[in-house]
This record gives C-alpha cells, structure tokens and sequence, in this order.
C-alpha cells in the first residue's frame, strides 16, 4: 500500500454503510484526513460512530451538522449513500455551500454504482458540472452491509474506477486518486457513459438475469419443491438472487439505457443458442462454450491474482 | 445411513469417472456387492482400479470382459458414462444378453443427467422397455471429476431420482432405490419427462444463460479488459461458463424439448422485466425481485439442512 500520509484537512463521509464506513475506517487506519465527520439518517450509527471516537462530530442531518460552522473548512466530502438518495444530498450540499457553511471549492466526491444519472442530477442541482465533483465507484462489497461490516481493508486490491467529467478540475481528480490508492485501490479512468455499459454487463446484467431465473423457478407449478432437485451450479448462480430488491431496482432505473442495451444484446445470443439448439448446430454450440469457457478460466486467473495480491 | 449389506452378487460398473468411480468406492466402503467389475474405454482407468483391488477384473471393452465368462451371473450394470455414449453401451448389454454372456434379468441402471432420450434408445435397442433397466439419476456432483476425484460419501444427503417406466419391475426398481439409499441418498420417484422439465430448469438452464453472459462479455469491443471490472456477483454467476462445453453440449441436445421449453418461459420473463424497467414499473419490479429473493432465501435454508445431515 502506498504511504501518502494526510490528503485532507476535514473529510465528511456522507452515509455510514458498508461502503460509507469501510471508507471512514480506511482513511482512520491509513491516517489519510486531520479531521473525520459522519452524517446518516440513522442516528444510531452516529452515536456509535462518536463512541468509539471514530470521528469529531456527525448528525442525523447535513444541515445540521454543517450550521454549527465545524465544515466551513472541510474540504473532501465522500457520498455513501444509496444511489436514489445521492440527489437529495447534492441539493443539501448546494444549500450548505450556497449558505457558506461548506466552501465553494470543497471536492465532492462519491461511491455510488451508476454515473450517468449522478451526472445529470449534479448538472440540474448545480447549473453546471462543478469542477470538484469527482465521480468514483469500488468495484469491491461484501454479502453483509451496515455500518457493522465496515472494513478499512475493504478495497485493497480492487479496481476503482474515476469517471472524471469534461469541467473537472485536476487537482481535485488527482487528490480522490490518491486517496483510493491509499485505501489498496488500483484506479482507473474512464467516461461515464463507458462506466455505465461496463457495469451495465459485468454487474446488473447478472443480477437481472439471476433474479429473473430465481422468479421462473419459484412461480413454477412444482411451485417451490423444485428447488429441492436444485444443485451447486443452480447455487451458485442464483445467489445474487437474494440481494436487496430496493437497492437493484434502484440501479436498473438508474442505468435503465445501459442495462436494456445489454439485455437486448443477451437476447440476441440467447436467441441464437436456441436455434442452434433447435437445429443441432453442434459446431455453433461448441465454439460458443468454448468461447465463454475460455473467458471464464482467464477471468478465474485474473481473481487469483487479486487474492494473491490481497494477502501481500 | 440404513444398514443393508450386500444388495447385488456380482455389480459391473461401467464408466468409472467421478460419478462411477464414487459408486464403485461406495459400493465398497458399505460391502454392498460381493465381486465388482469395471469397464472404461480408458485403460489407465482400469489398471488404476485393478492394482489397488477395487475390483476383481475390468476391460476397456465390454464384450472382452464378458466374453471370458465372469459376467454371466451378473446381476446389476451400472452405466456412468457420459449420457450421449449410453446408447452404444445398451447395444453392448443387448449384444452380451443375446450371447448369454449376461442373464437376461440383470438389472441395469444408470446416472446420466437426461431420462426421455434414453428411454427413446433403449426402446430402439430392445425393442420394448426393458423391465429390469431402471433410470436413475444422483443430483450430485464436483468441481474435479474422473475417477481421482472419486468419493464413497458422494452422494450421501443429496436427492437420487428414479424415474420408473411403465413396464418396470417392481423389484428391480427396490433394489436400485436400496442401492443408492445405502450411498445415503435420498431417493424421490418421478416420469421421465417430470424429471427432464425440472432439470431442464434447475440445471439445464442456468447453464445455457451464463454460457451466453460469458460469451457476451468475452465478445464485447472491451474484449477481455471487460472482466477486470466484475466483481463476485459475476463470479458466482458465471462460475458454470467453466463446465465441459462437450459434456453440455450433448446435455442440452439430450434434452432439447425440455430446454427449449424453459428457455421460452425464462425469454418471456426477461421480456416482462425489460418492459417494467423501460416504463419505470417500481411495483412490478420490486414484486419479482421480492419473490426471488424470497425463494433464493428458501433454497439457502434447504442448503443448509442438507450440509447439516451431511455431517451427522
Ligand atoms: N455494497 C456494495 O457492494 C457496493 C459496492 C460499490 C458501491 N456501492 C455503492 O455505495 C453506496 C453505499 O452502499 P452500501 O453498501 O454502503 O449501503 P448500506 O446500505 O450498507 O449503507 C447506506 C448507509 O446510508 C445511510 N443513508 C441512506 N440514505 C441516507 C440519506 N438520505 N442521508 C443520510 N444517510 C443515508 C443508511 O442509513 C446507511 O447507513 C451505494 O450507492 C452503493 O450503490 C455499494
Ligand atoms: N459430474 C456430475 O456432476 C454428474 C452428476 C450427475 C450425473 N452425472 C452423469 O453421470 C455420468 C458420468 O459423469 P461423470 O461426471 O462421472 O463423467 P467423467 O467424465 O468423470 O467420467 C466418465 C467416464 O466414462 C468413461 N467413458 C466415456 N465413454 C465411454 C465409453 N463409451 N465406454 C466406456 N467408458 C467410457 C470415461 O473414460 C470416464 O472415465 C454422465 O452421464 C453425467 O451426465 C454427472
């Protein structure tokens, strides 16, 4: 892991989740902020939060926190919160600004799973695409959320991707950078709309797929006796299945043109599977498999290299 | 597991790879045969299983073996090759049966993962359905698979299905069914084509659709740089692209029908999904992913009462 030392003079993390506090524990391990400060809207996280003196001050409320004057000088602030809310807390951050309580420059930055809609929001809040508004997104969770679960060692050895903007100031890019790098993050850059179609395949596509599956098994006439004949593949590829129906909903709306592009792309290959099966186009059906299989053993090659990395 | 002793005089299985290789261990460990024999078109196969007295005698041919006698007070066949090479091995069984090189009442059964086109073959072969041949099918299975990968306790706390036929002997059925209870399985009766519409779902299916997100992703422009970006969702999902595309392959041949059937179910979902994301259909959408989520919590539950019986 990089030693960098502080980047931060007050960082406010926004949402203490699983990702929320996992980024507050890293930058408490890695010494990486002067000062720590939390908002969630449930107050119970906060009171834990103070307890344990993982941070200065934190509220229930942005605006609250922000009009005792404590982040007039705060200079990073990381939303963690779910993508559906990110909105409402720009808007807050707007006012906090607009009222002094948060200065102008302050780099805004955030954790969320889908860009393209974050952009637009930020441009309809802020008339503009404010130069230290730095998109970013860790491609790393755990089956378990909440505060509870947070782990500063979370992000090590995961990609994080930045979705810098065409307004976006330099500096403030480089800075959130850093501090990803120094969570164990390998950073890469990339457009928002090229973010959204990747994440669109690799991440939403599954789940979509996945749940669908799980729907088609569980309104079956065998009704719920079927799962009973169910083995390791079936295990396997339904566990996604049980991820939060809110959050995935969230997503697919959020990234609805990047997720319907991807799916019509899979019923094109779904529909030539079935008609190769239809005709027995063996050649056709073993080059496709291999092709996947393929893919699939280097991208079993590319986690073990992760792992290994991870335990460095 | 019940207490049986011994079940069969002489049991032949043939095939002895994962799924044979843990029958014949089985067999062994609770002494449910008095002398066993093998066939495997693979040699090394057959040497490996003879030095470490697995068994009494074996071939890499069939009609070898049985032209030197041993298996004409034979009174079980396993066949535990792969399901598209049953066929030429039932011809073999006709073949040893009309040369009285087996008796004409031994049971014969086998463990491939399609019912209906054997069922088809055997018919062509004998010319009826023969009453002692009795189709069964362990829901069980590895990662590794060949006869190294071999494990007597295989199958204890997964379900067997047996799929009677019409012109079944009761008897024969018994024994193949205290067979596999003596394994530890736990056996369920149902028809053949019940058996293929529900593999075809819990199995059949999960295959083909991550066989085709895999290939989608390994054919986008982002070529393979795409799994760099997809974290354990995808890797639960896609963990099925690695099977045997030759073993699948057939597999979805074998069960054509079925697998078309579920496959038009499962595109007549997804095109439901894909509409109630398009018309931000929120109640729809959280009603199906709820219903999956809630089946796939289900099936958890079911997991973990088989891991518990499983270590008893
Ligand atoms: N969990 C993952 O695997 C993962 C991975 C990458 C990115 N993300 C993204 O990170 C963000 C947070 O995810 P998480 O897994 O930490 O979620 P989480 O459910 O664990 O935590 C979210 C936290 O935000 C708080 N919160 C919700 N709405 C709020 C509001 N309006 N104001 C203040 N606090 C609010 C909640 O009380 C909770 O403590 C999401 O945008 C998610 O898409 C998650
Ligand atoms: N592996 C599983 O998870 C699983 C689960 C349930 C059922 N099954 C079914 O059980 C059967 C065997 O599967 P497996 O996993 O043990 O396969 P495997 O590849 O591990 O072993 C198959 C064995 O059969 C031998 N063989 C192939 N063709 C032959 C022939 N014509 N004559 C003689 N020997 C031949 C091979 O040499 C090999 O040793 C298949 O029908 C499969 O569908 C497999």
């Amino acid at each position: 892991m990089q030693q960098t030392g502080q980047i931060f003079h007050k960082a406010l993390v926004i949402g203490l989740g699983l990702i929320g506090g996992s980024v507050l524990q890293g930058m408490i391990d890695n010494r990486l902020a002067g000062r720590l400060y939390a908002v969630d809207f449930d107050k119970s996280v906060i009171h834990h939060a103070m307890a344990d003196k993982l941070i200065q001050a934190g509220d229930d409320e942005l605006l609250n926190l922000a009009n005792t004057g404590v982040l007039t000088d705060c200079d990073c602030v990381i939303i963690a919160v779910p993508a559906f809310a990110v909105k409402a807390i720009l808007e807050k951050i707007k006012t906090a600004i607009d009222n002094q309580l948060l200065p102008s420059d302050v780099i805004i930055s955030d954790t969320a799973s889908t860009k393209g809609n974050i952009l637009q929001d930020a441009f309809a809040i802020f008339g503009e695409l404010p130069p230290n508004l730095v998109l970013a997104h860790p491609i790393a969770g755990a089956e378990k959320s909440g505060f509870m679960a947070r782990n500063g060692a979370l992000f090590k050895s995961h990609k994080l991707i930045i979705c810098p903007h065409d307004f976006n100031d330099k500096q403030a890019v480089d800075k959130i950078a850093t501090l990803w790098q120094s969570l164990g993050a390998s950073v890469d850059f990339m457009p928002s709309d090229k973010h959204d179609e990747i994440l669109a395949l690799t991440s939403h596509l599954p789940h979509l797929l996945s749940y669908a599956l799980t729907y088609q098994l569980a309104t079956d006439e065998e009704n719920l006796n079927i799962f009973k004949y169910a083995g390791g593949g079936f295990r396997d590829f339904s566990r996604i299945s049980a991820s939060s129906p809110i959050m995935w909903h969230d997503i697919f709306l959020a990234n609805k043109q990047a997720v319907l592009q991807g799916l019509e792309d899979y019923q094109a290959i779904l529909n030539q599977l079935k008609a190769d099966i239809e005709n027995d186009n063996s050649e056709k059906l073993l080059e496709t498999f291999e092709i996947a299989k393929n893919a699939r053993e280097y991208f079993g090659r590319l986690l073990v290299e992760k792992e290994k990395l991870k335990n460095l």
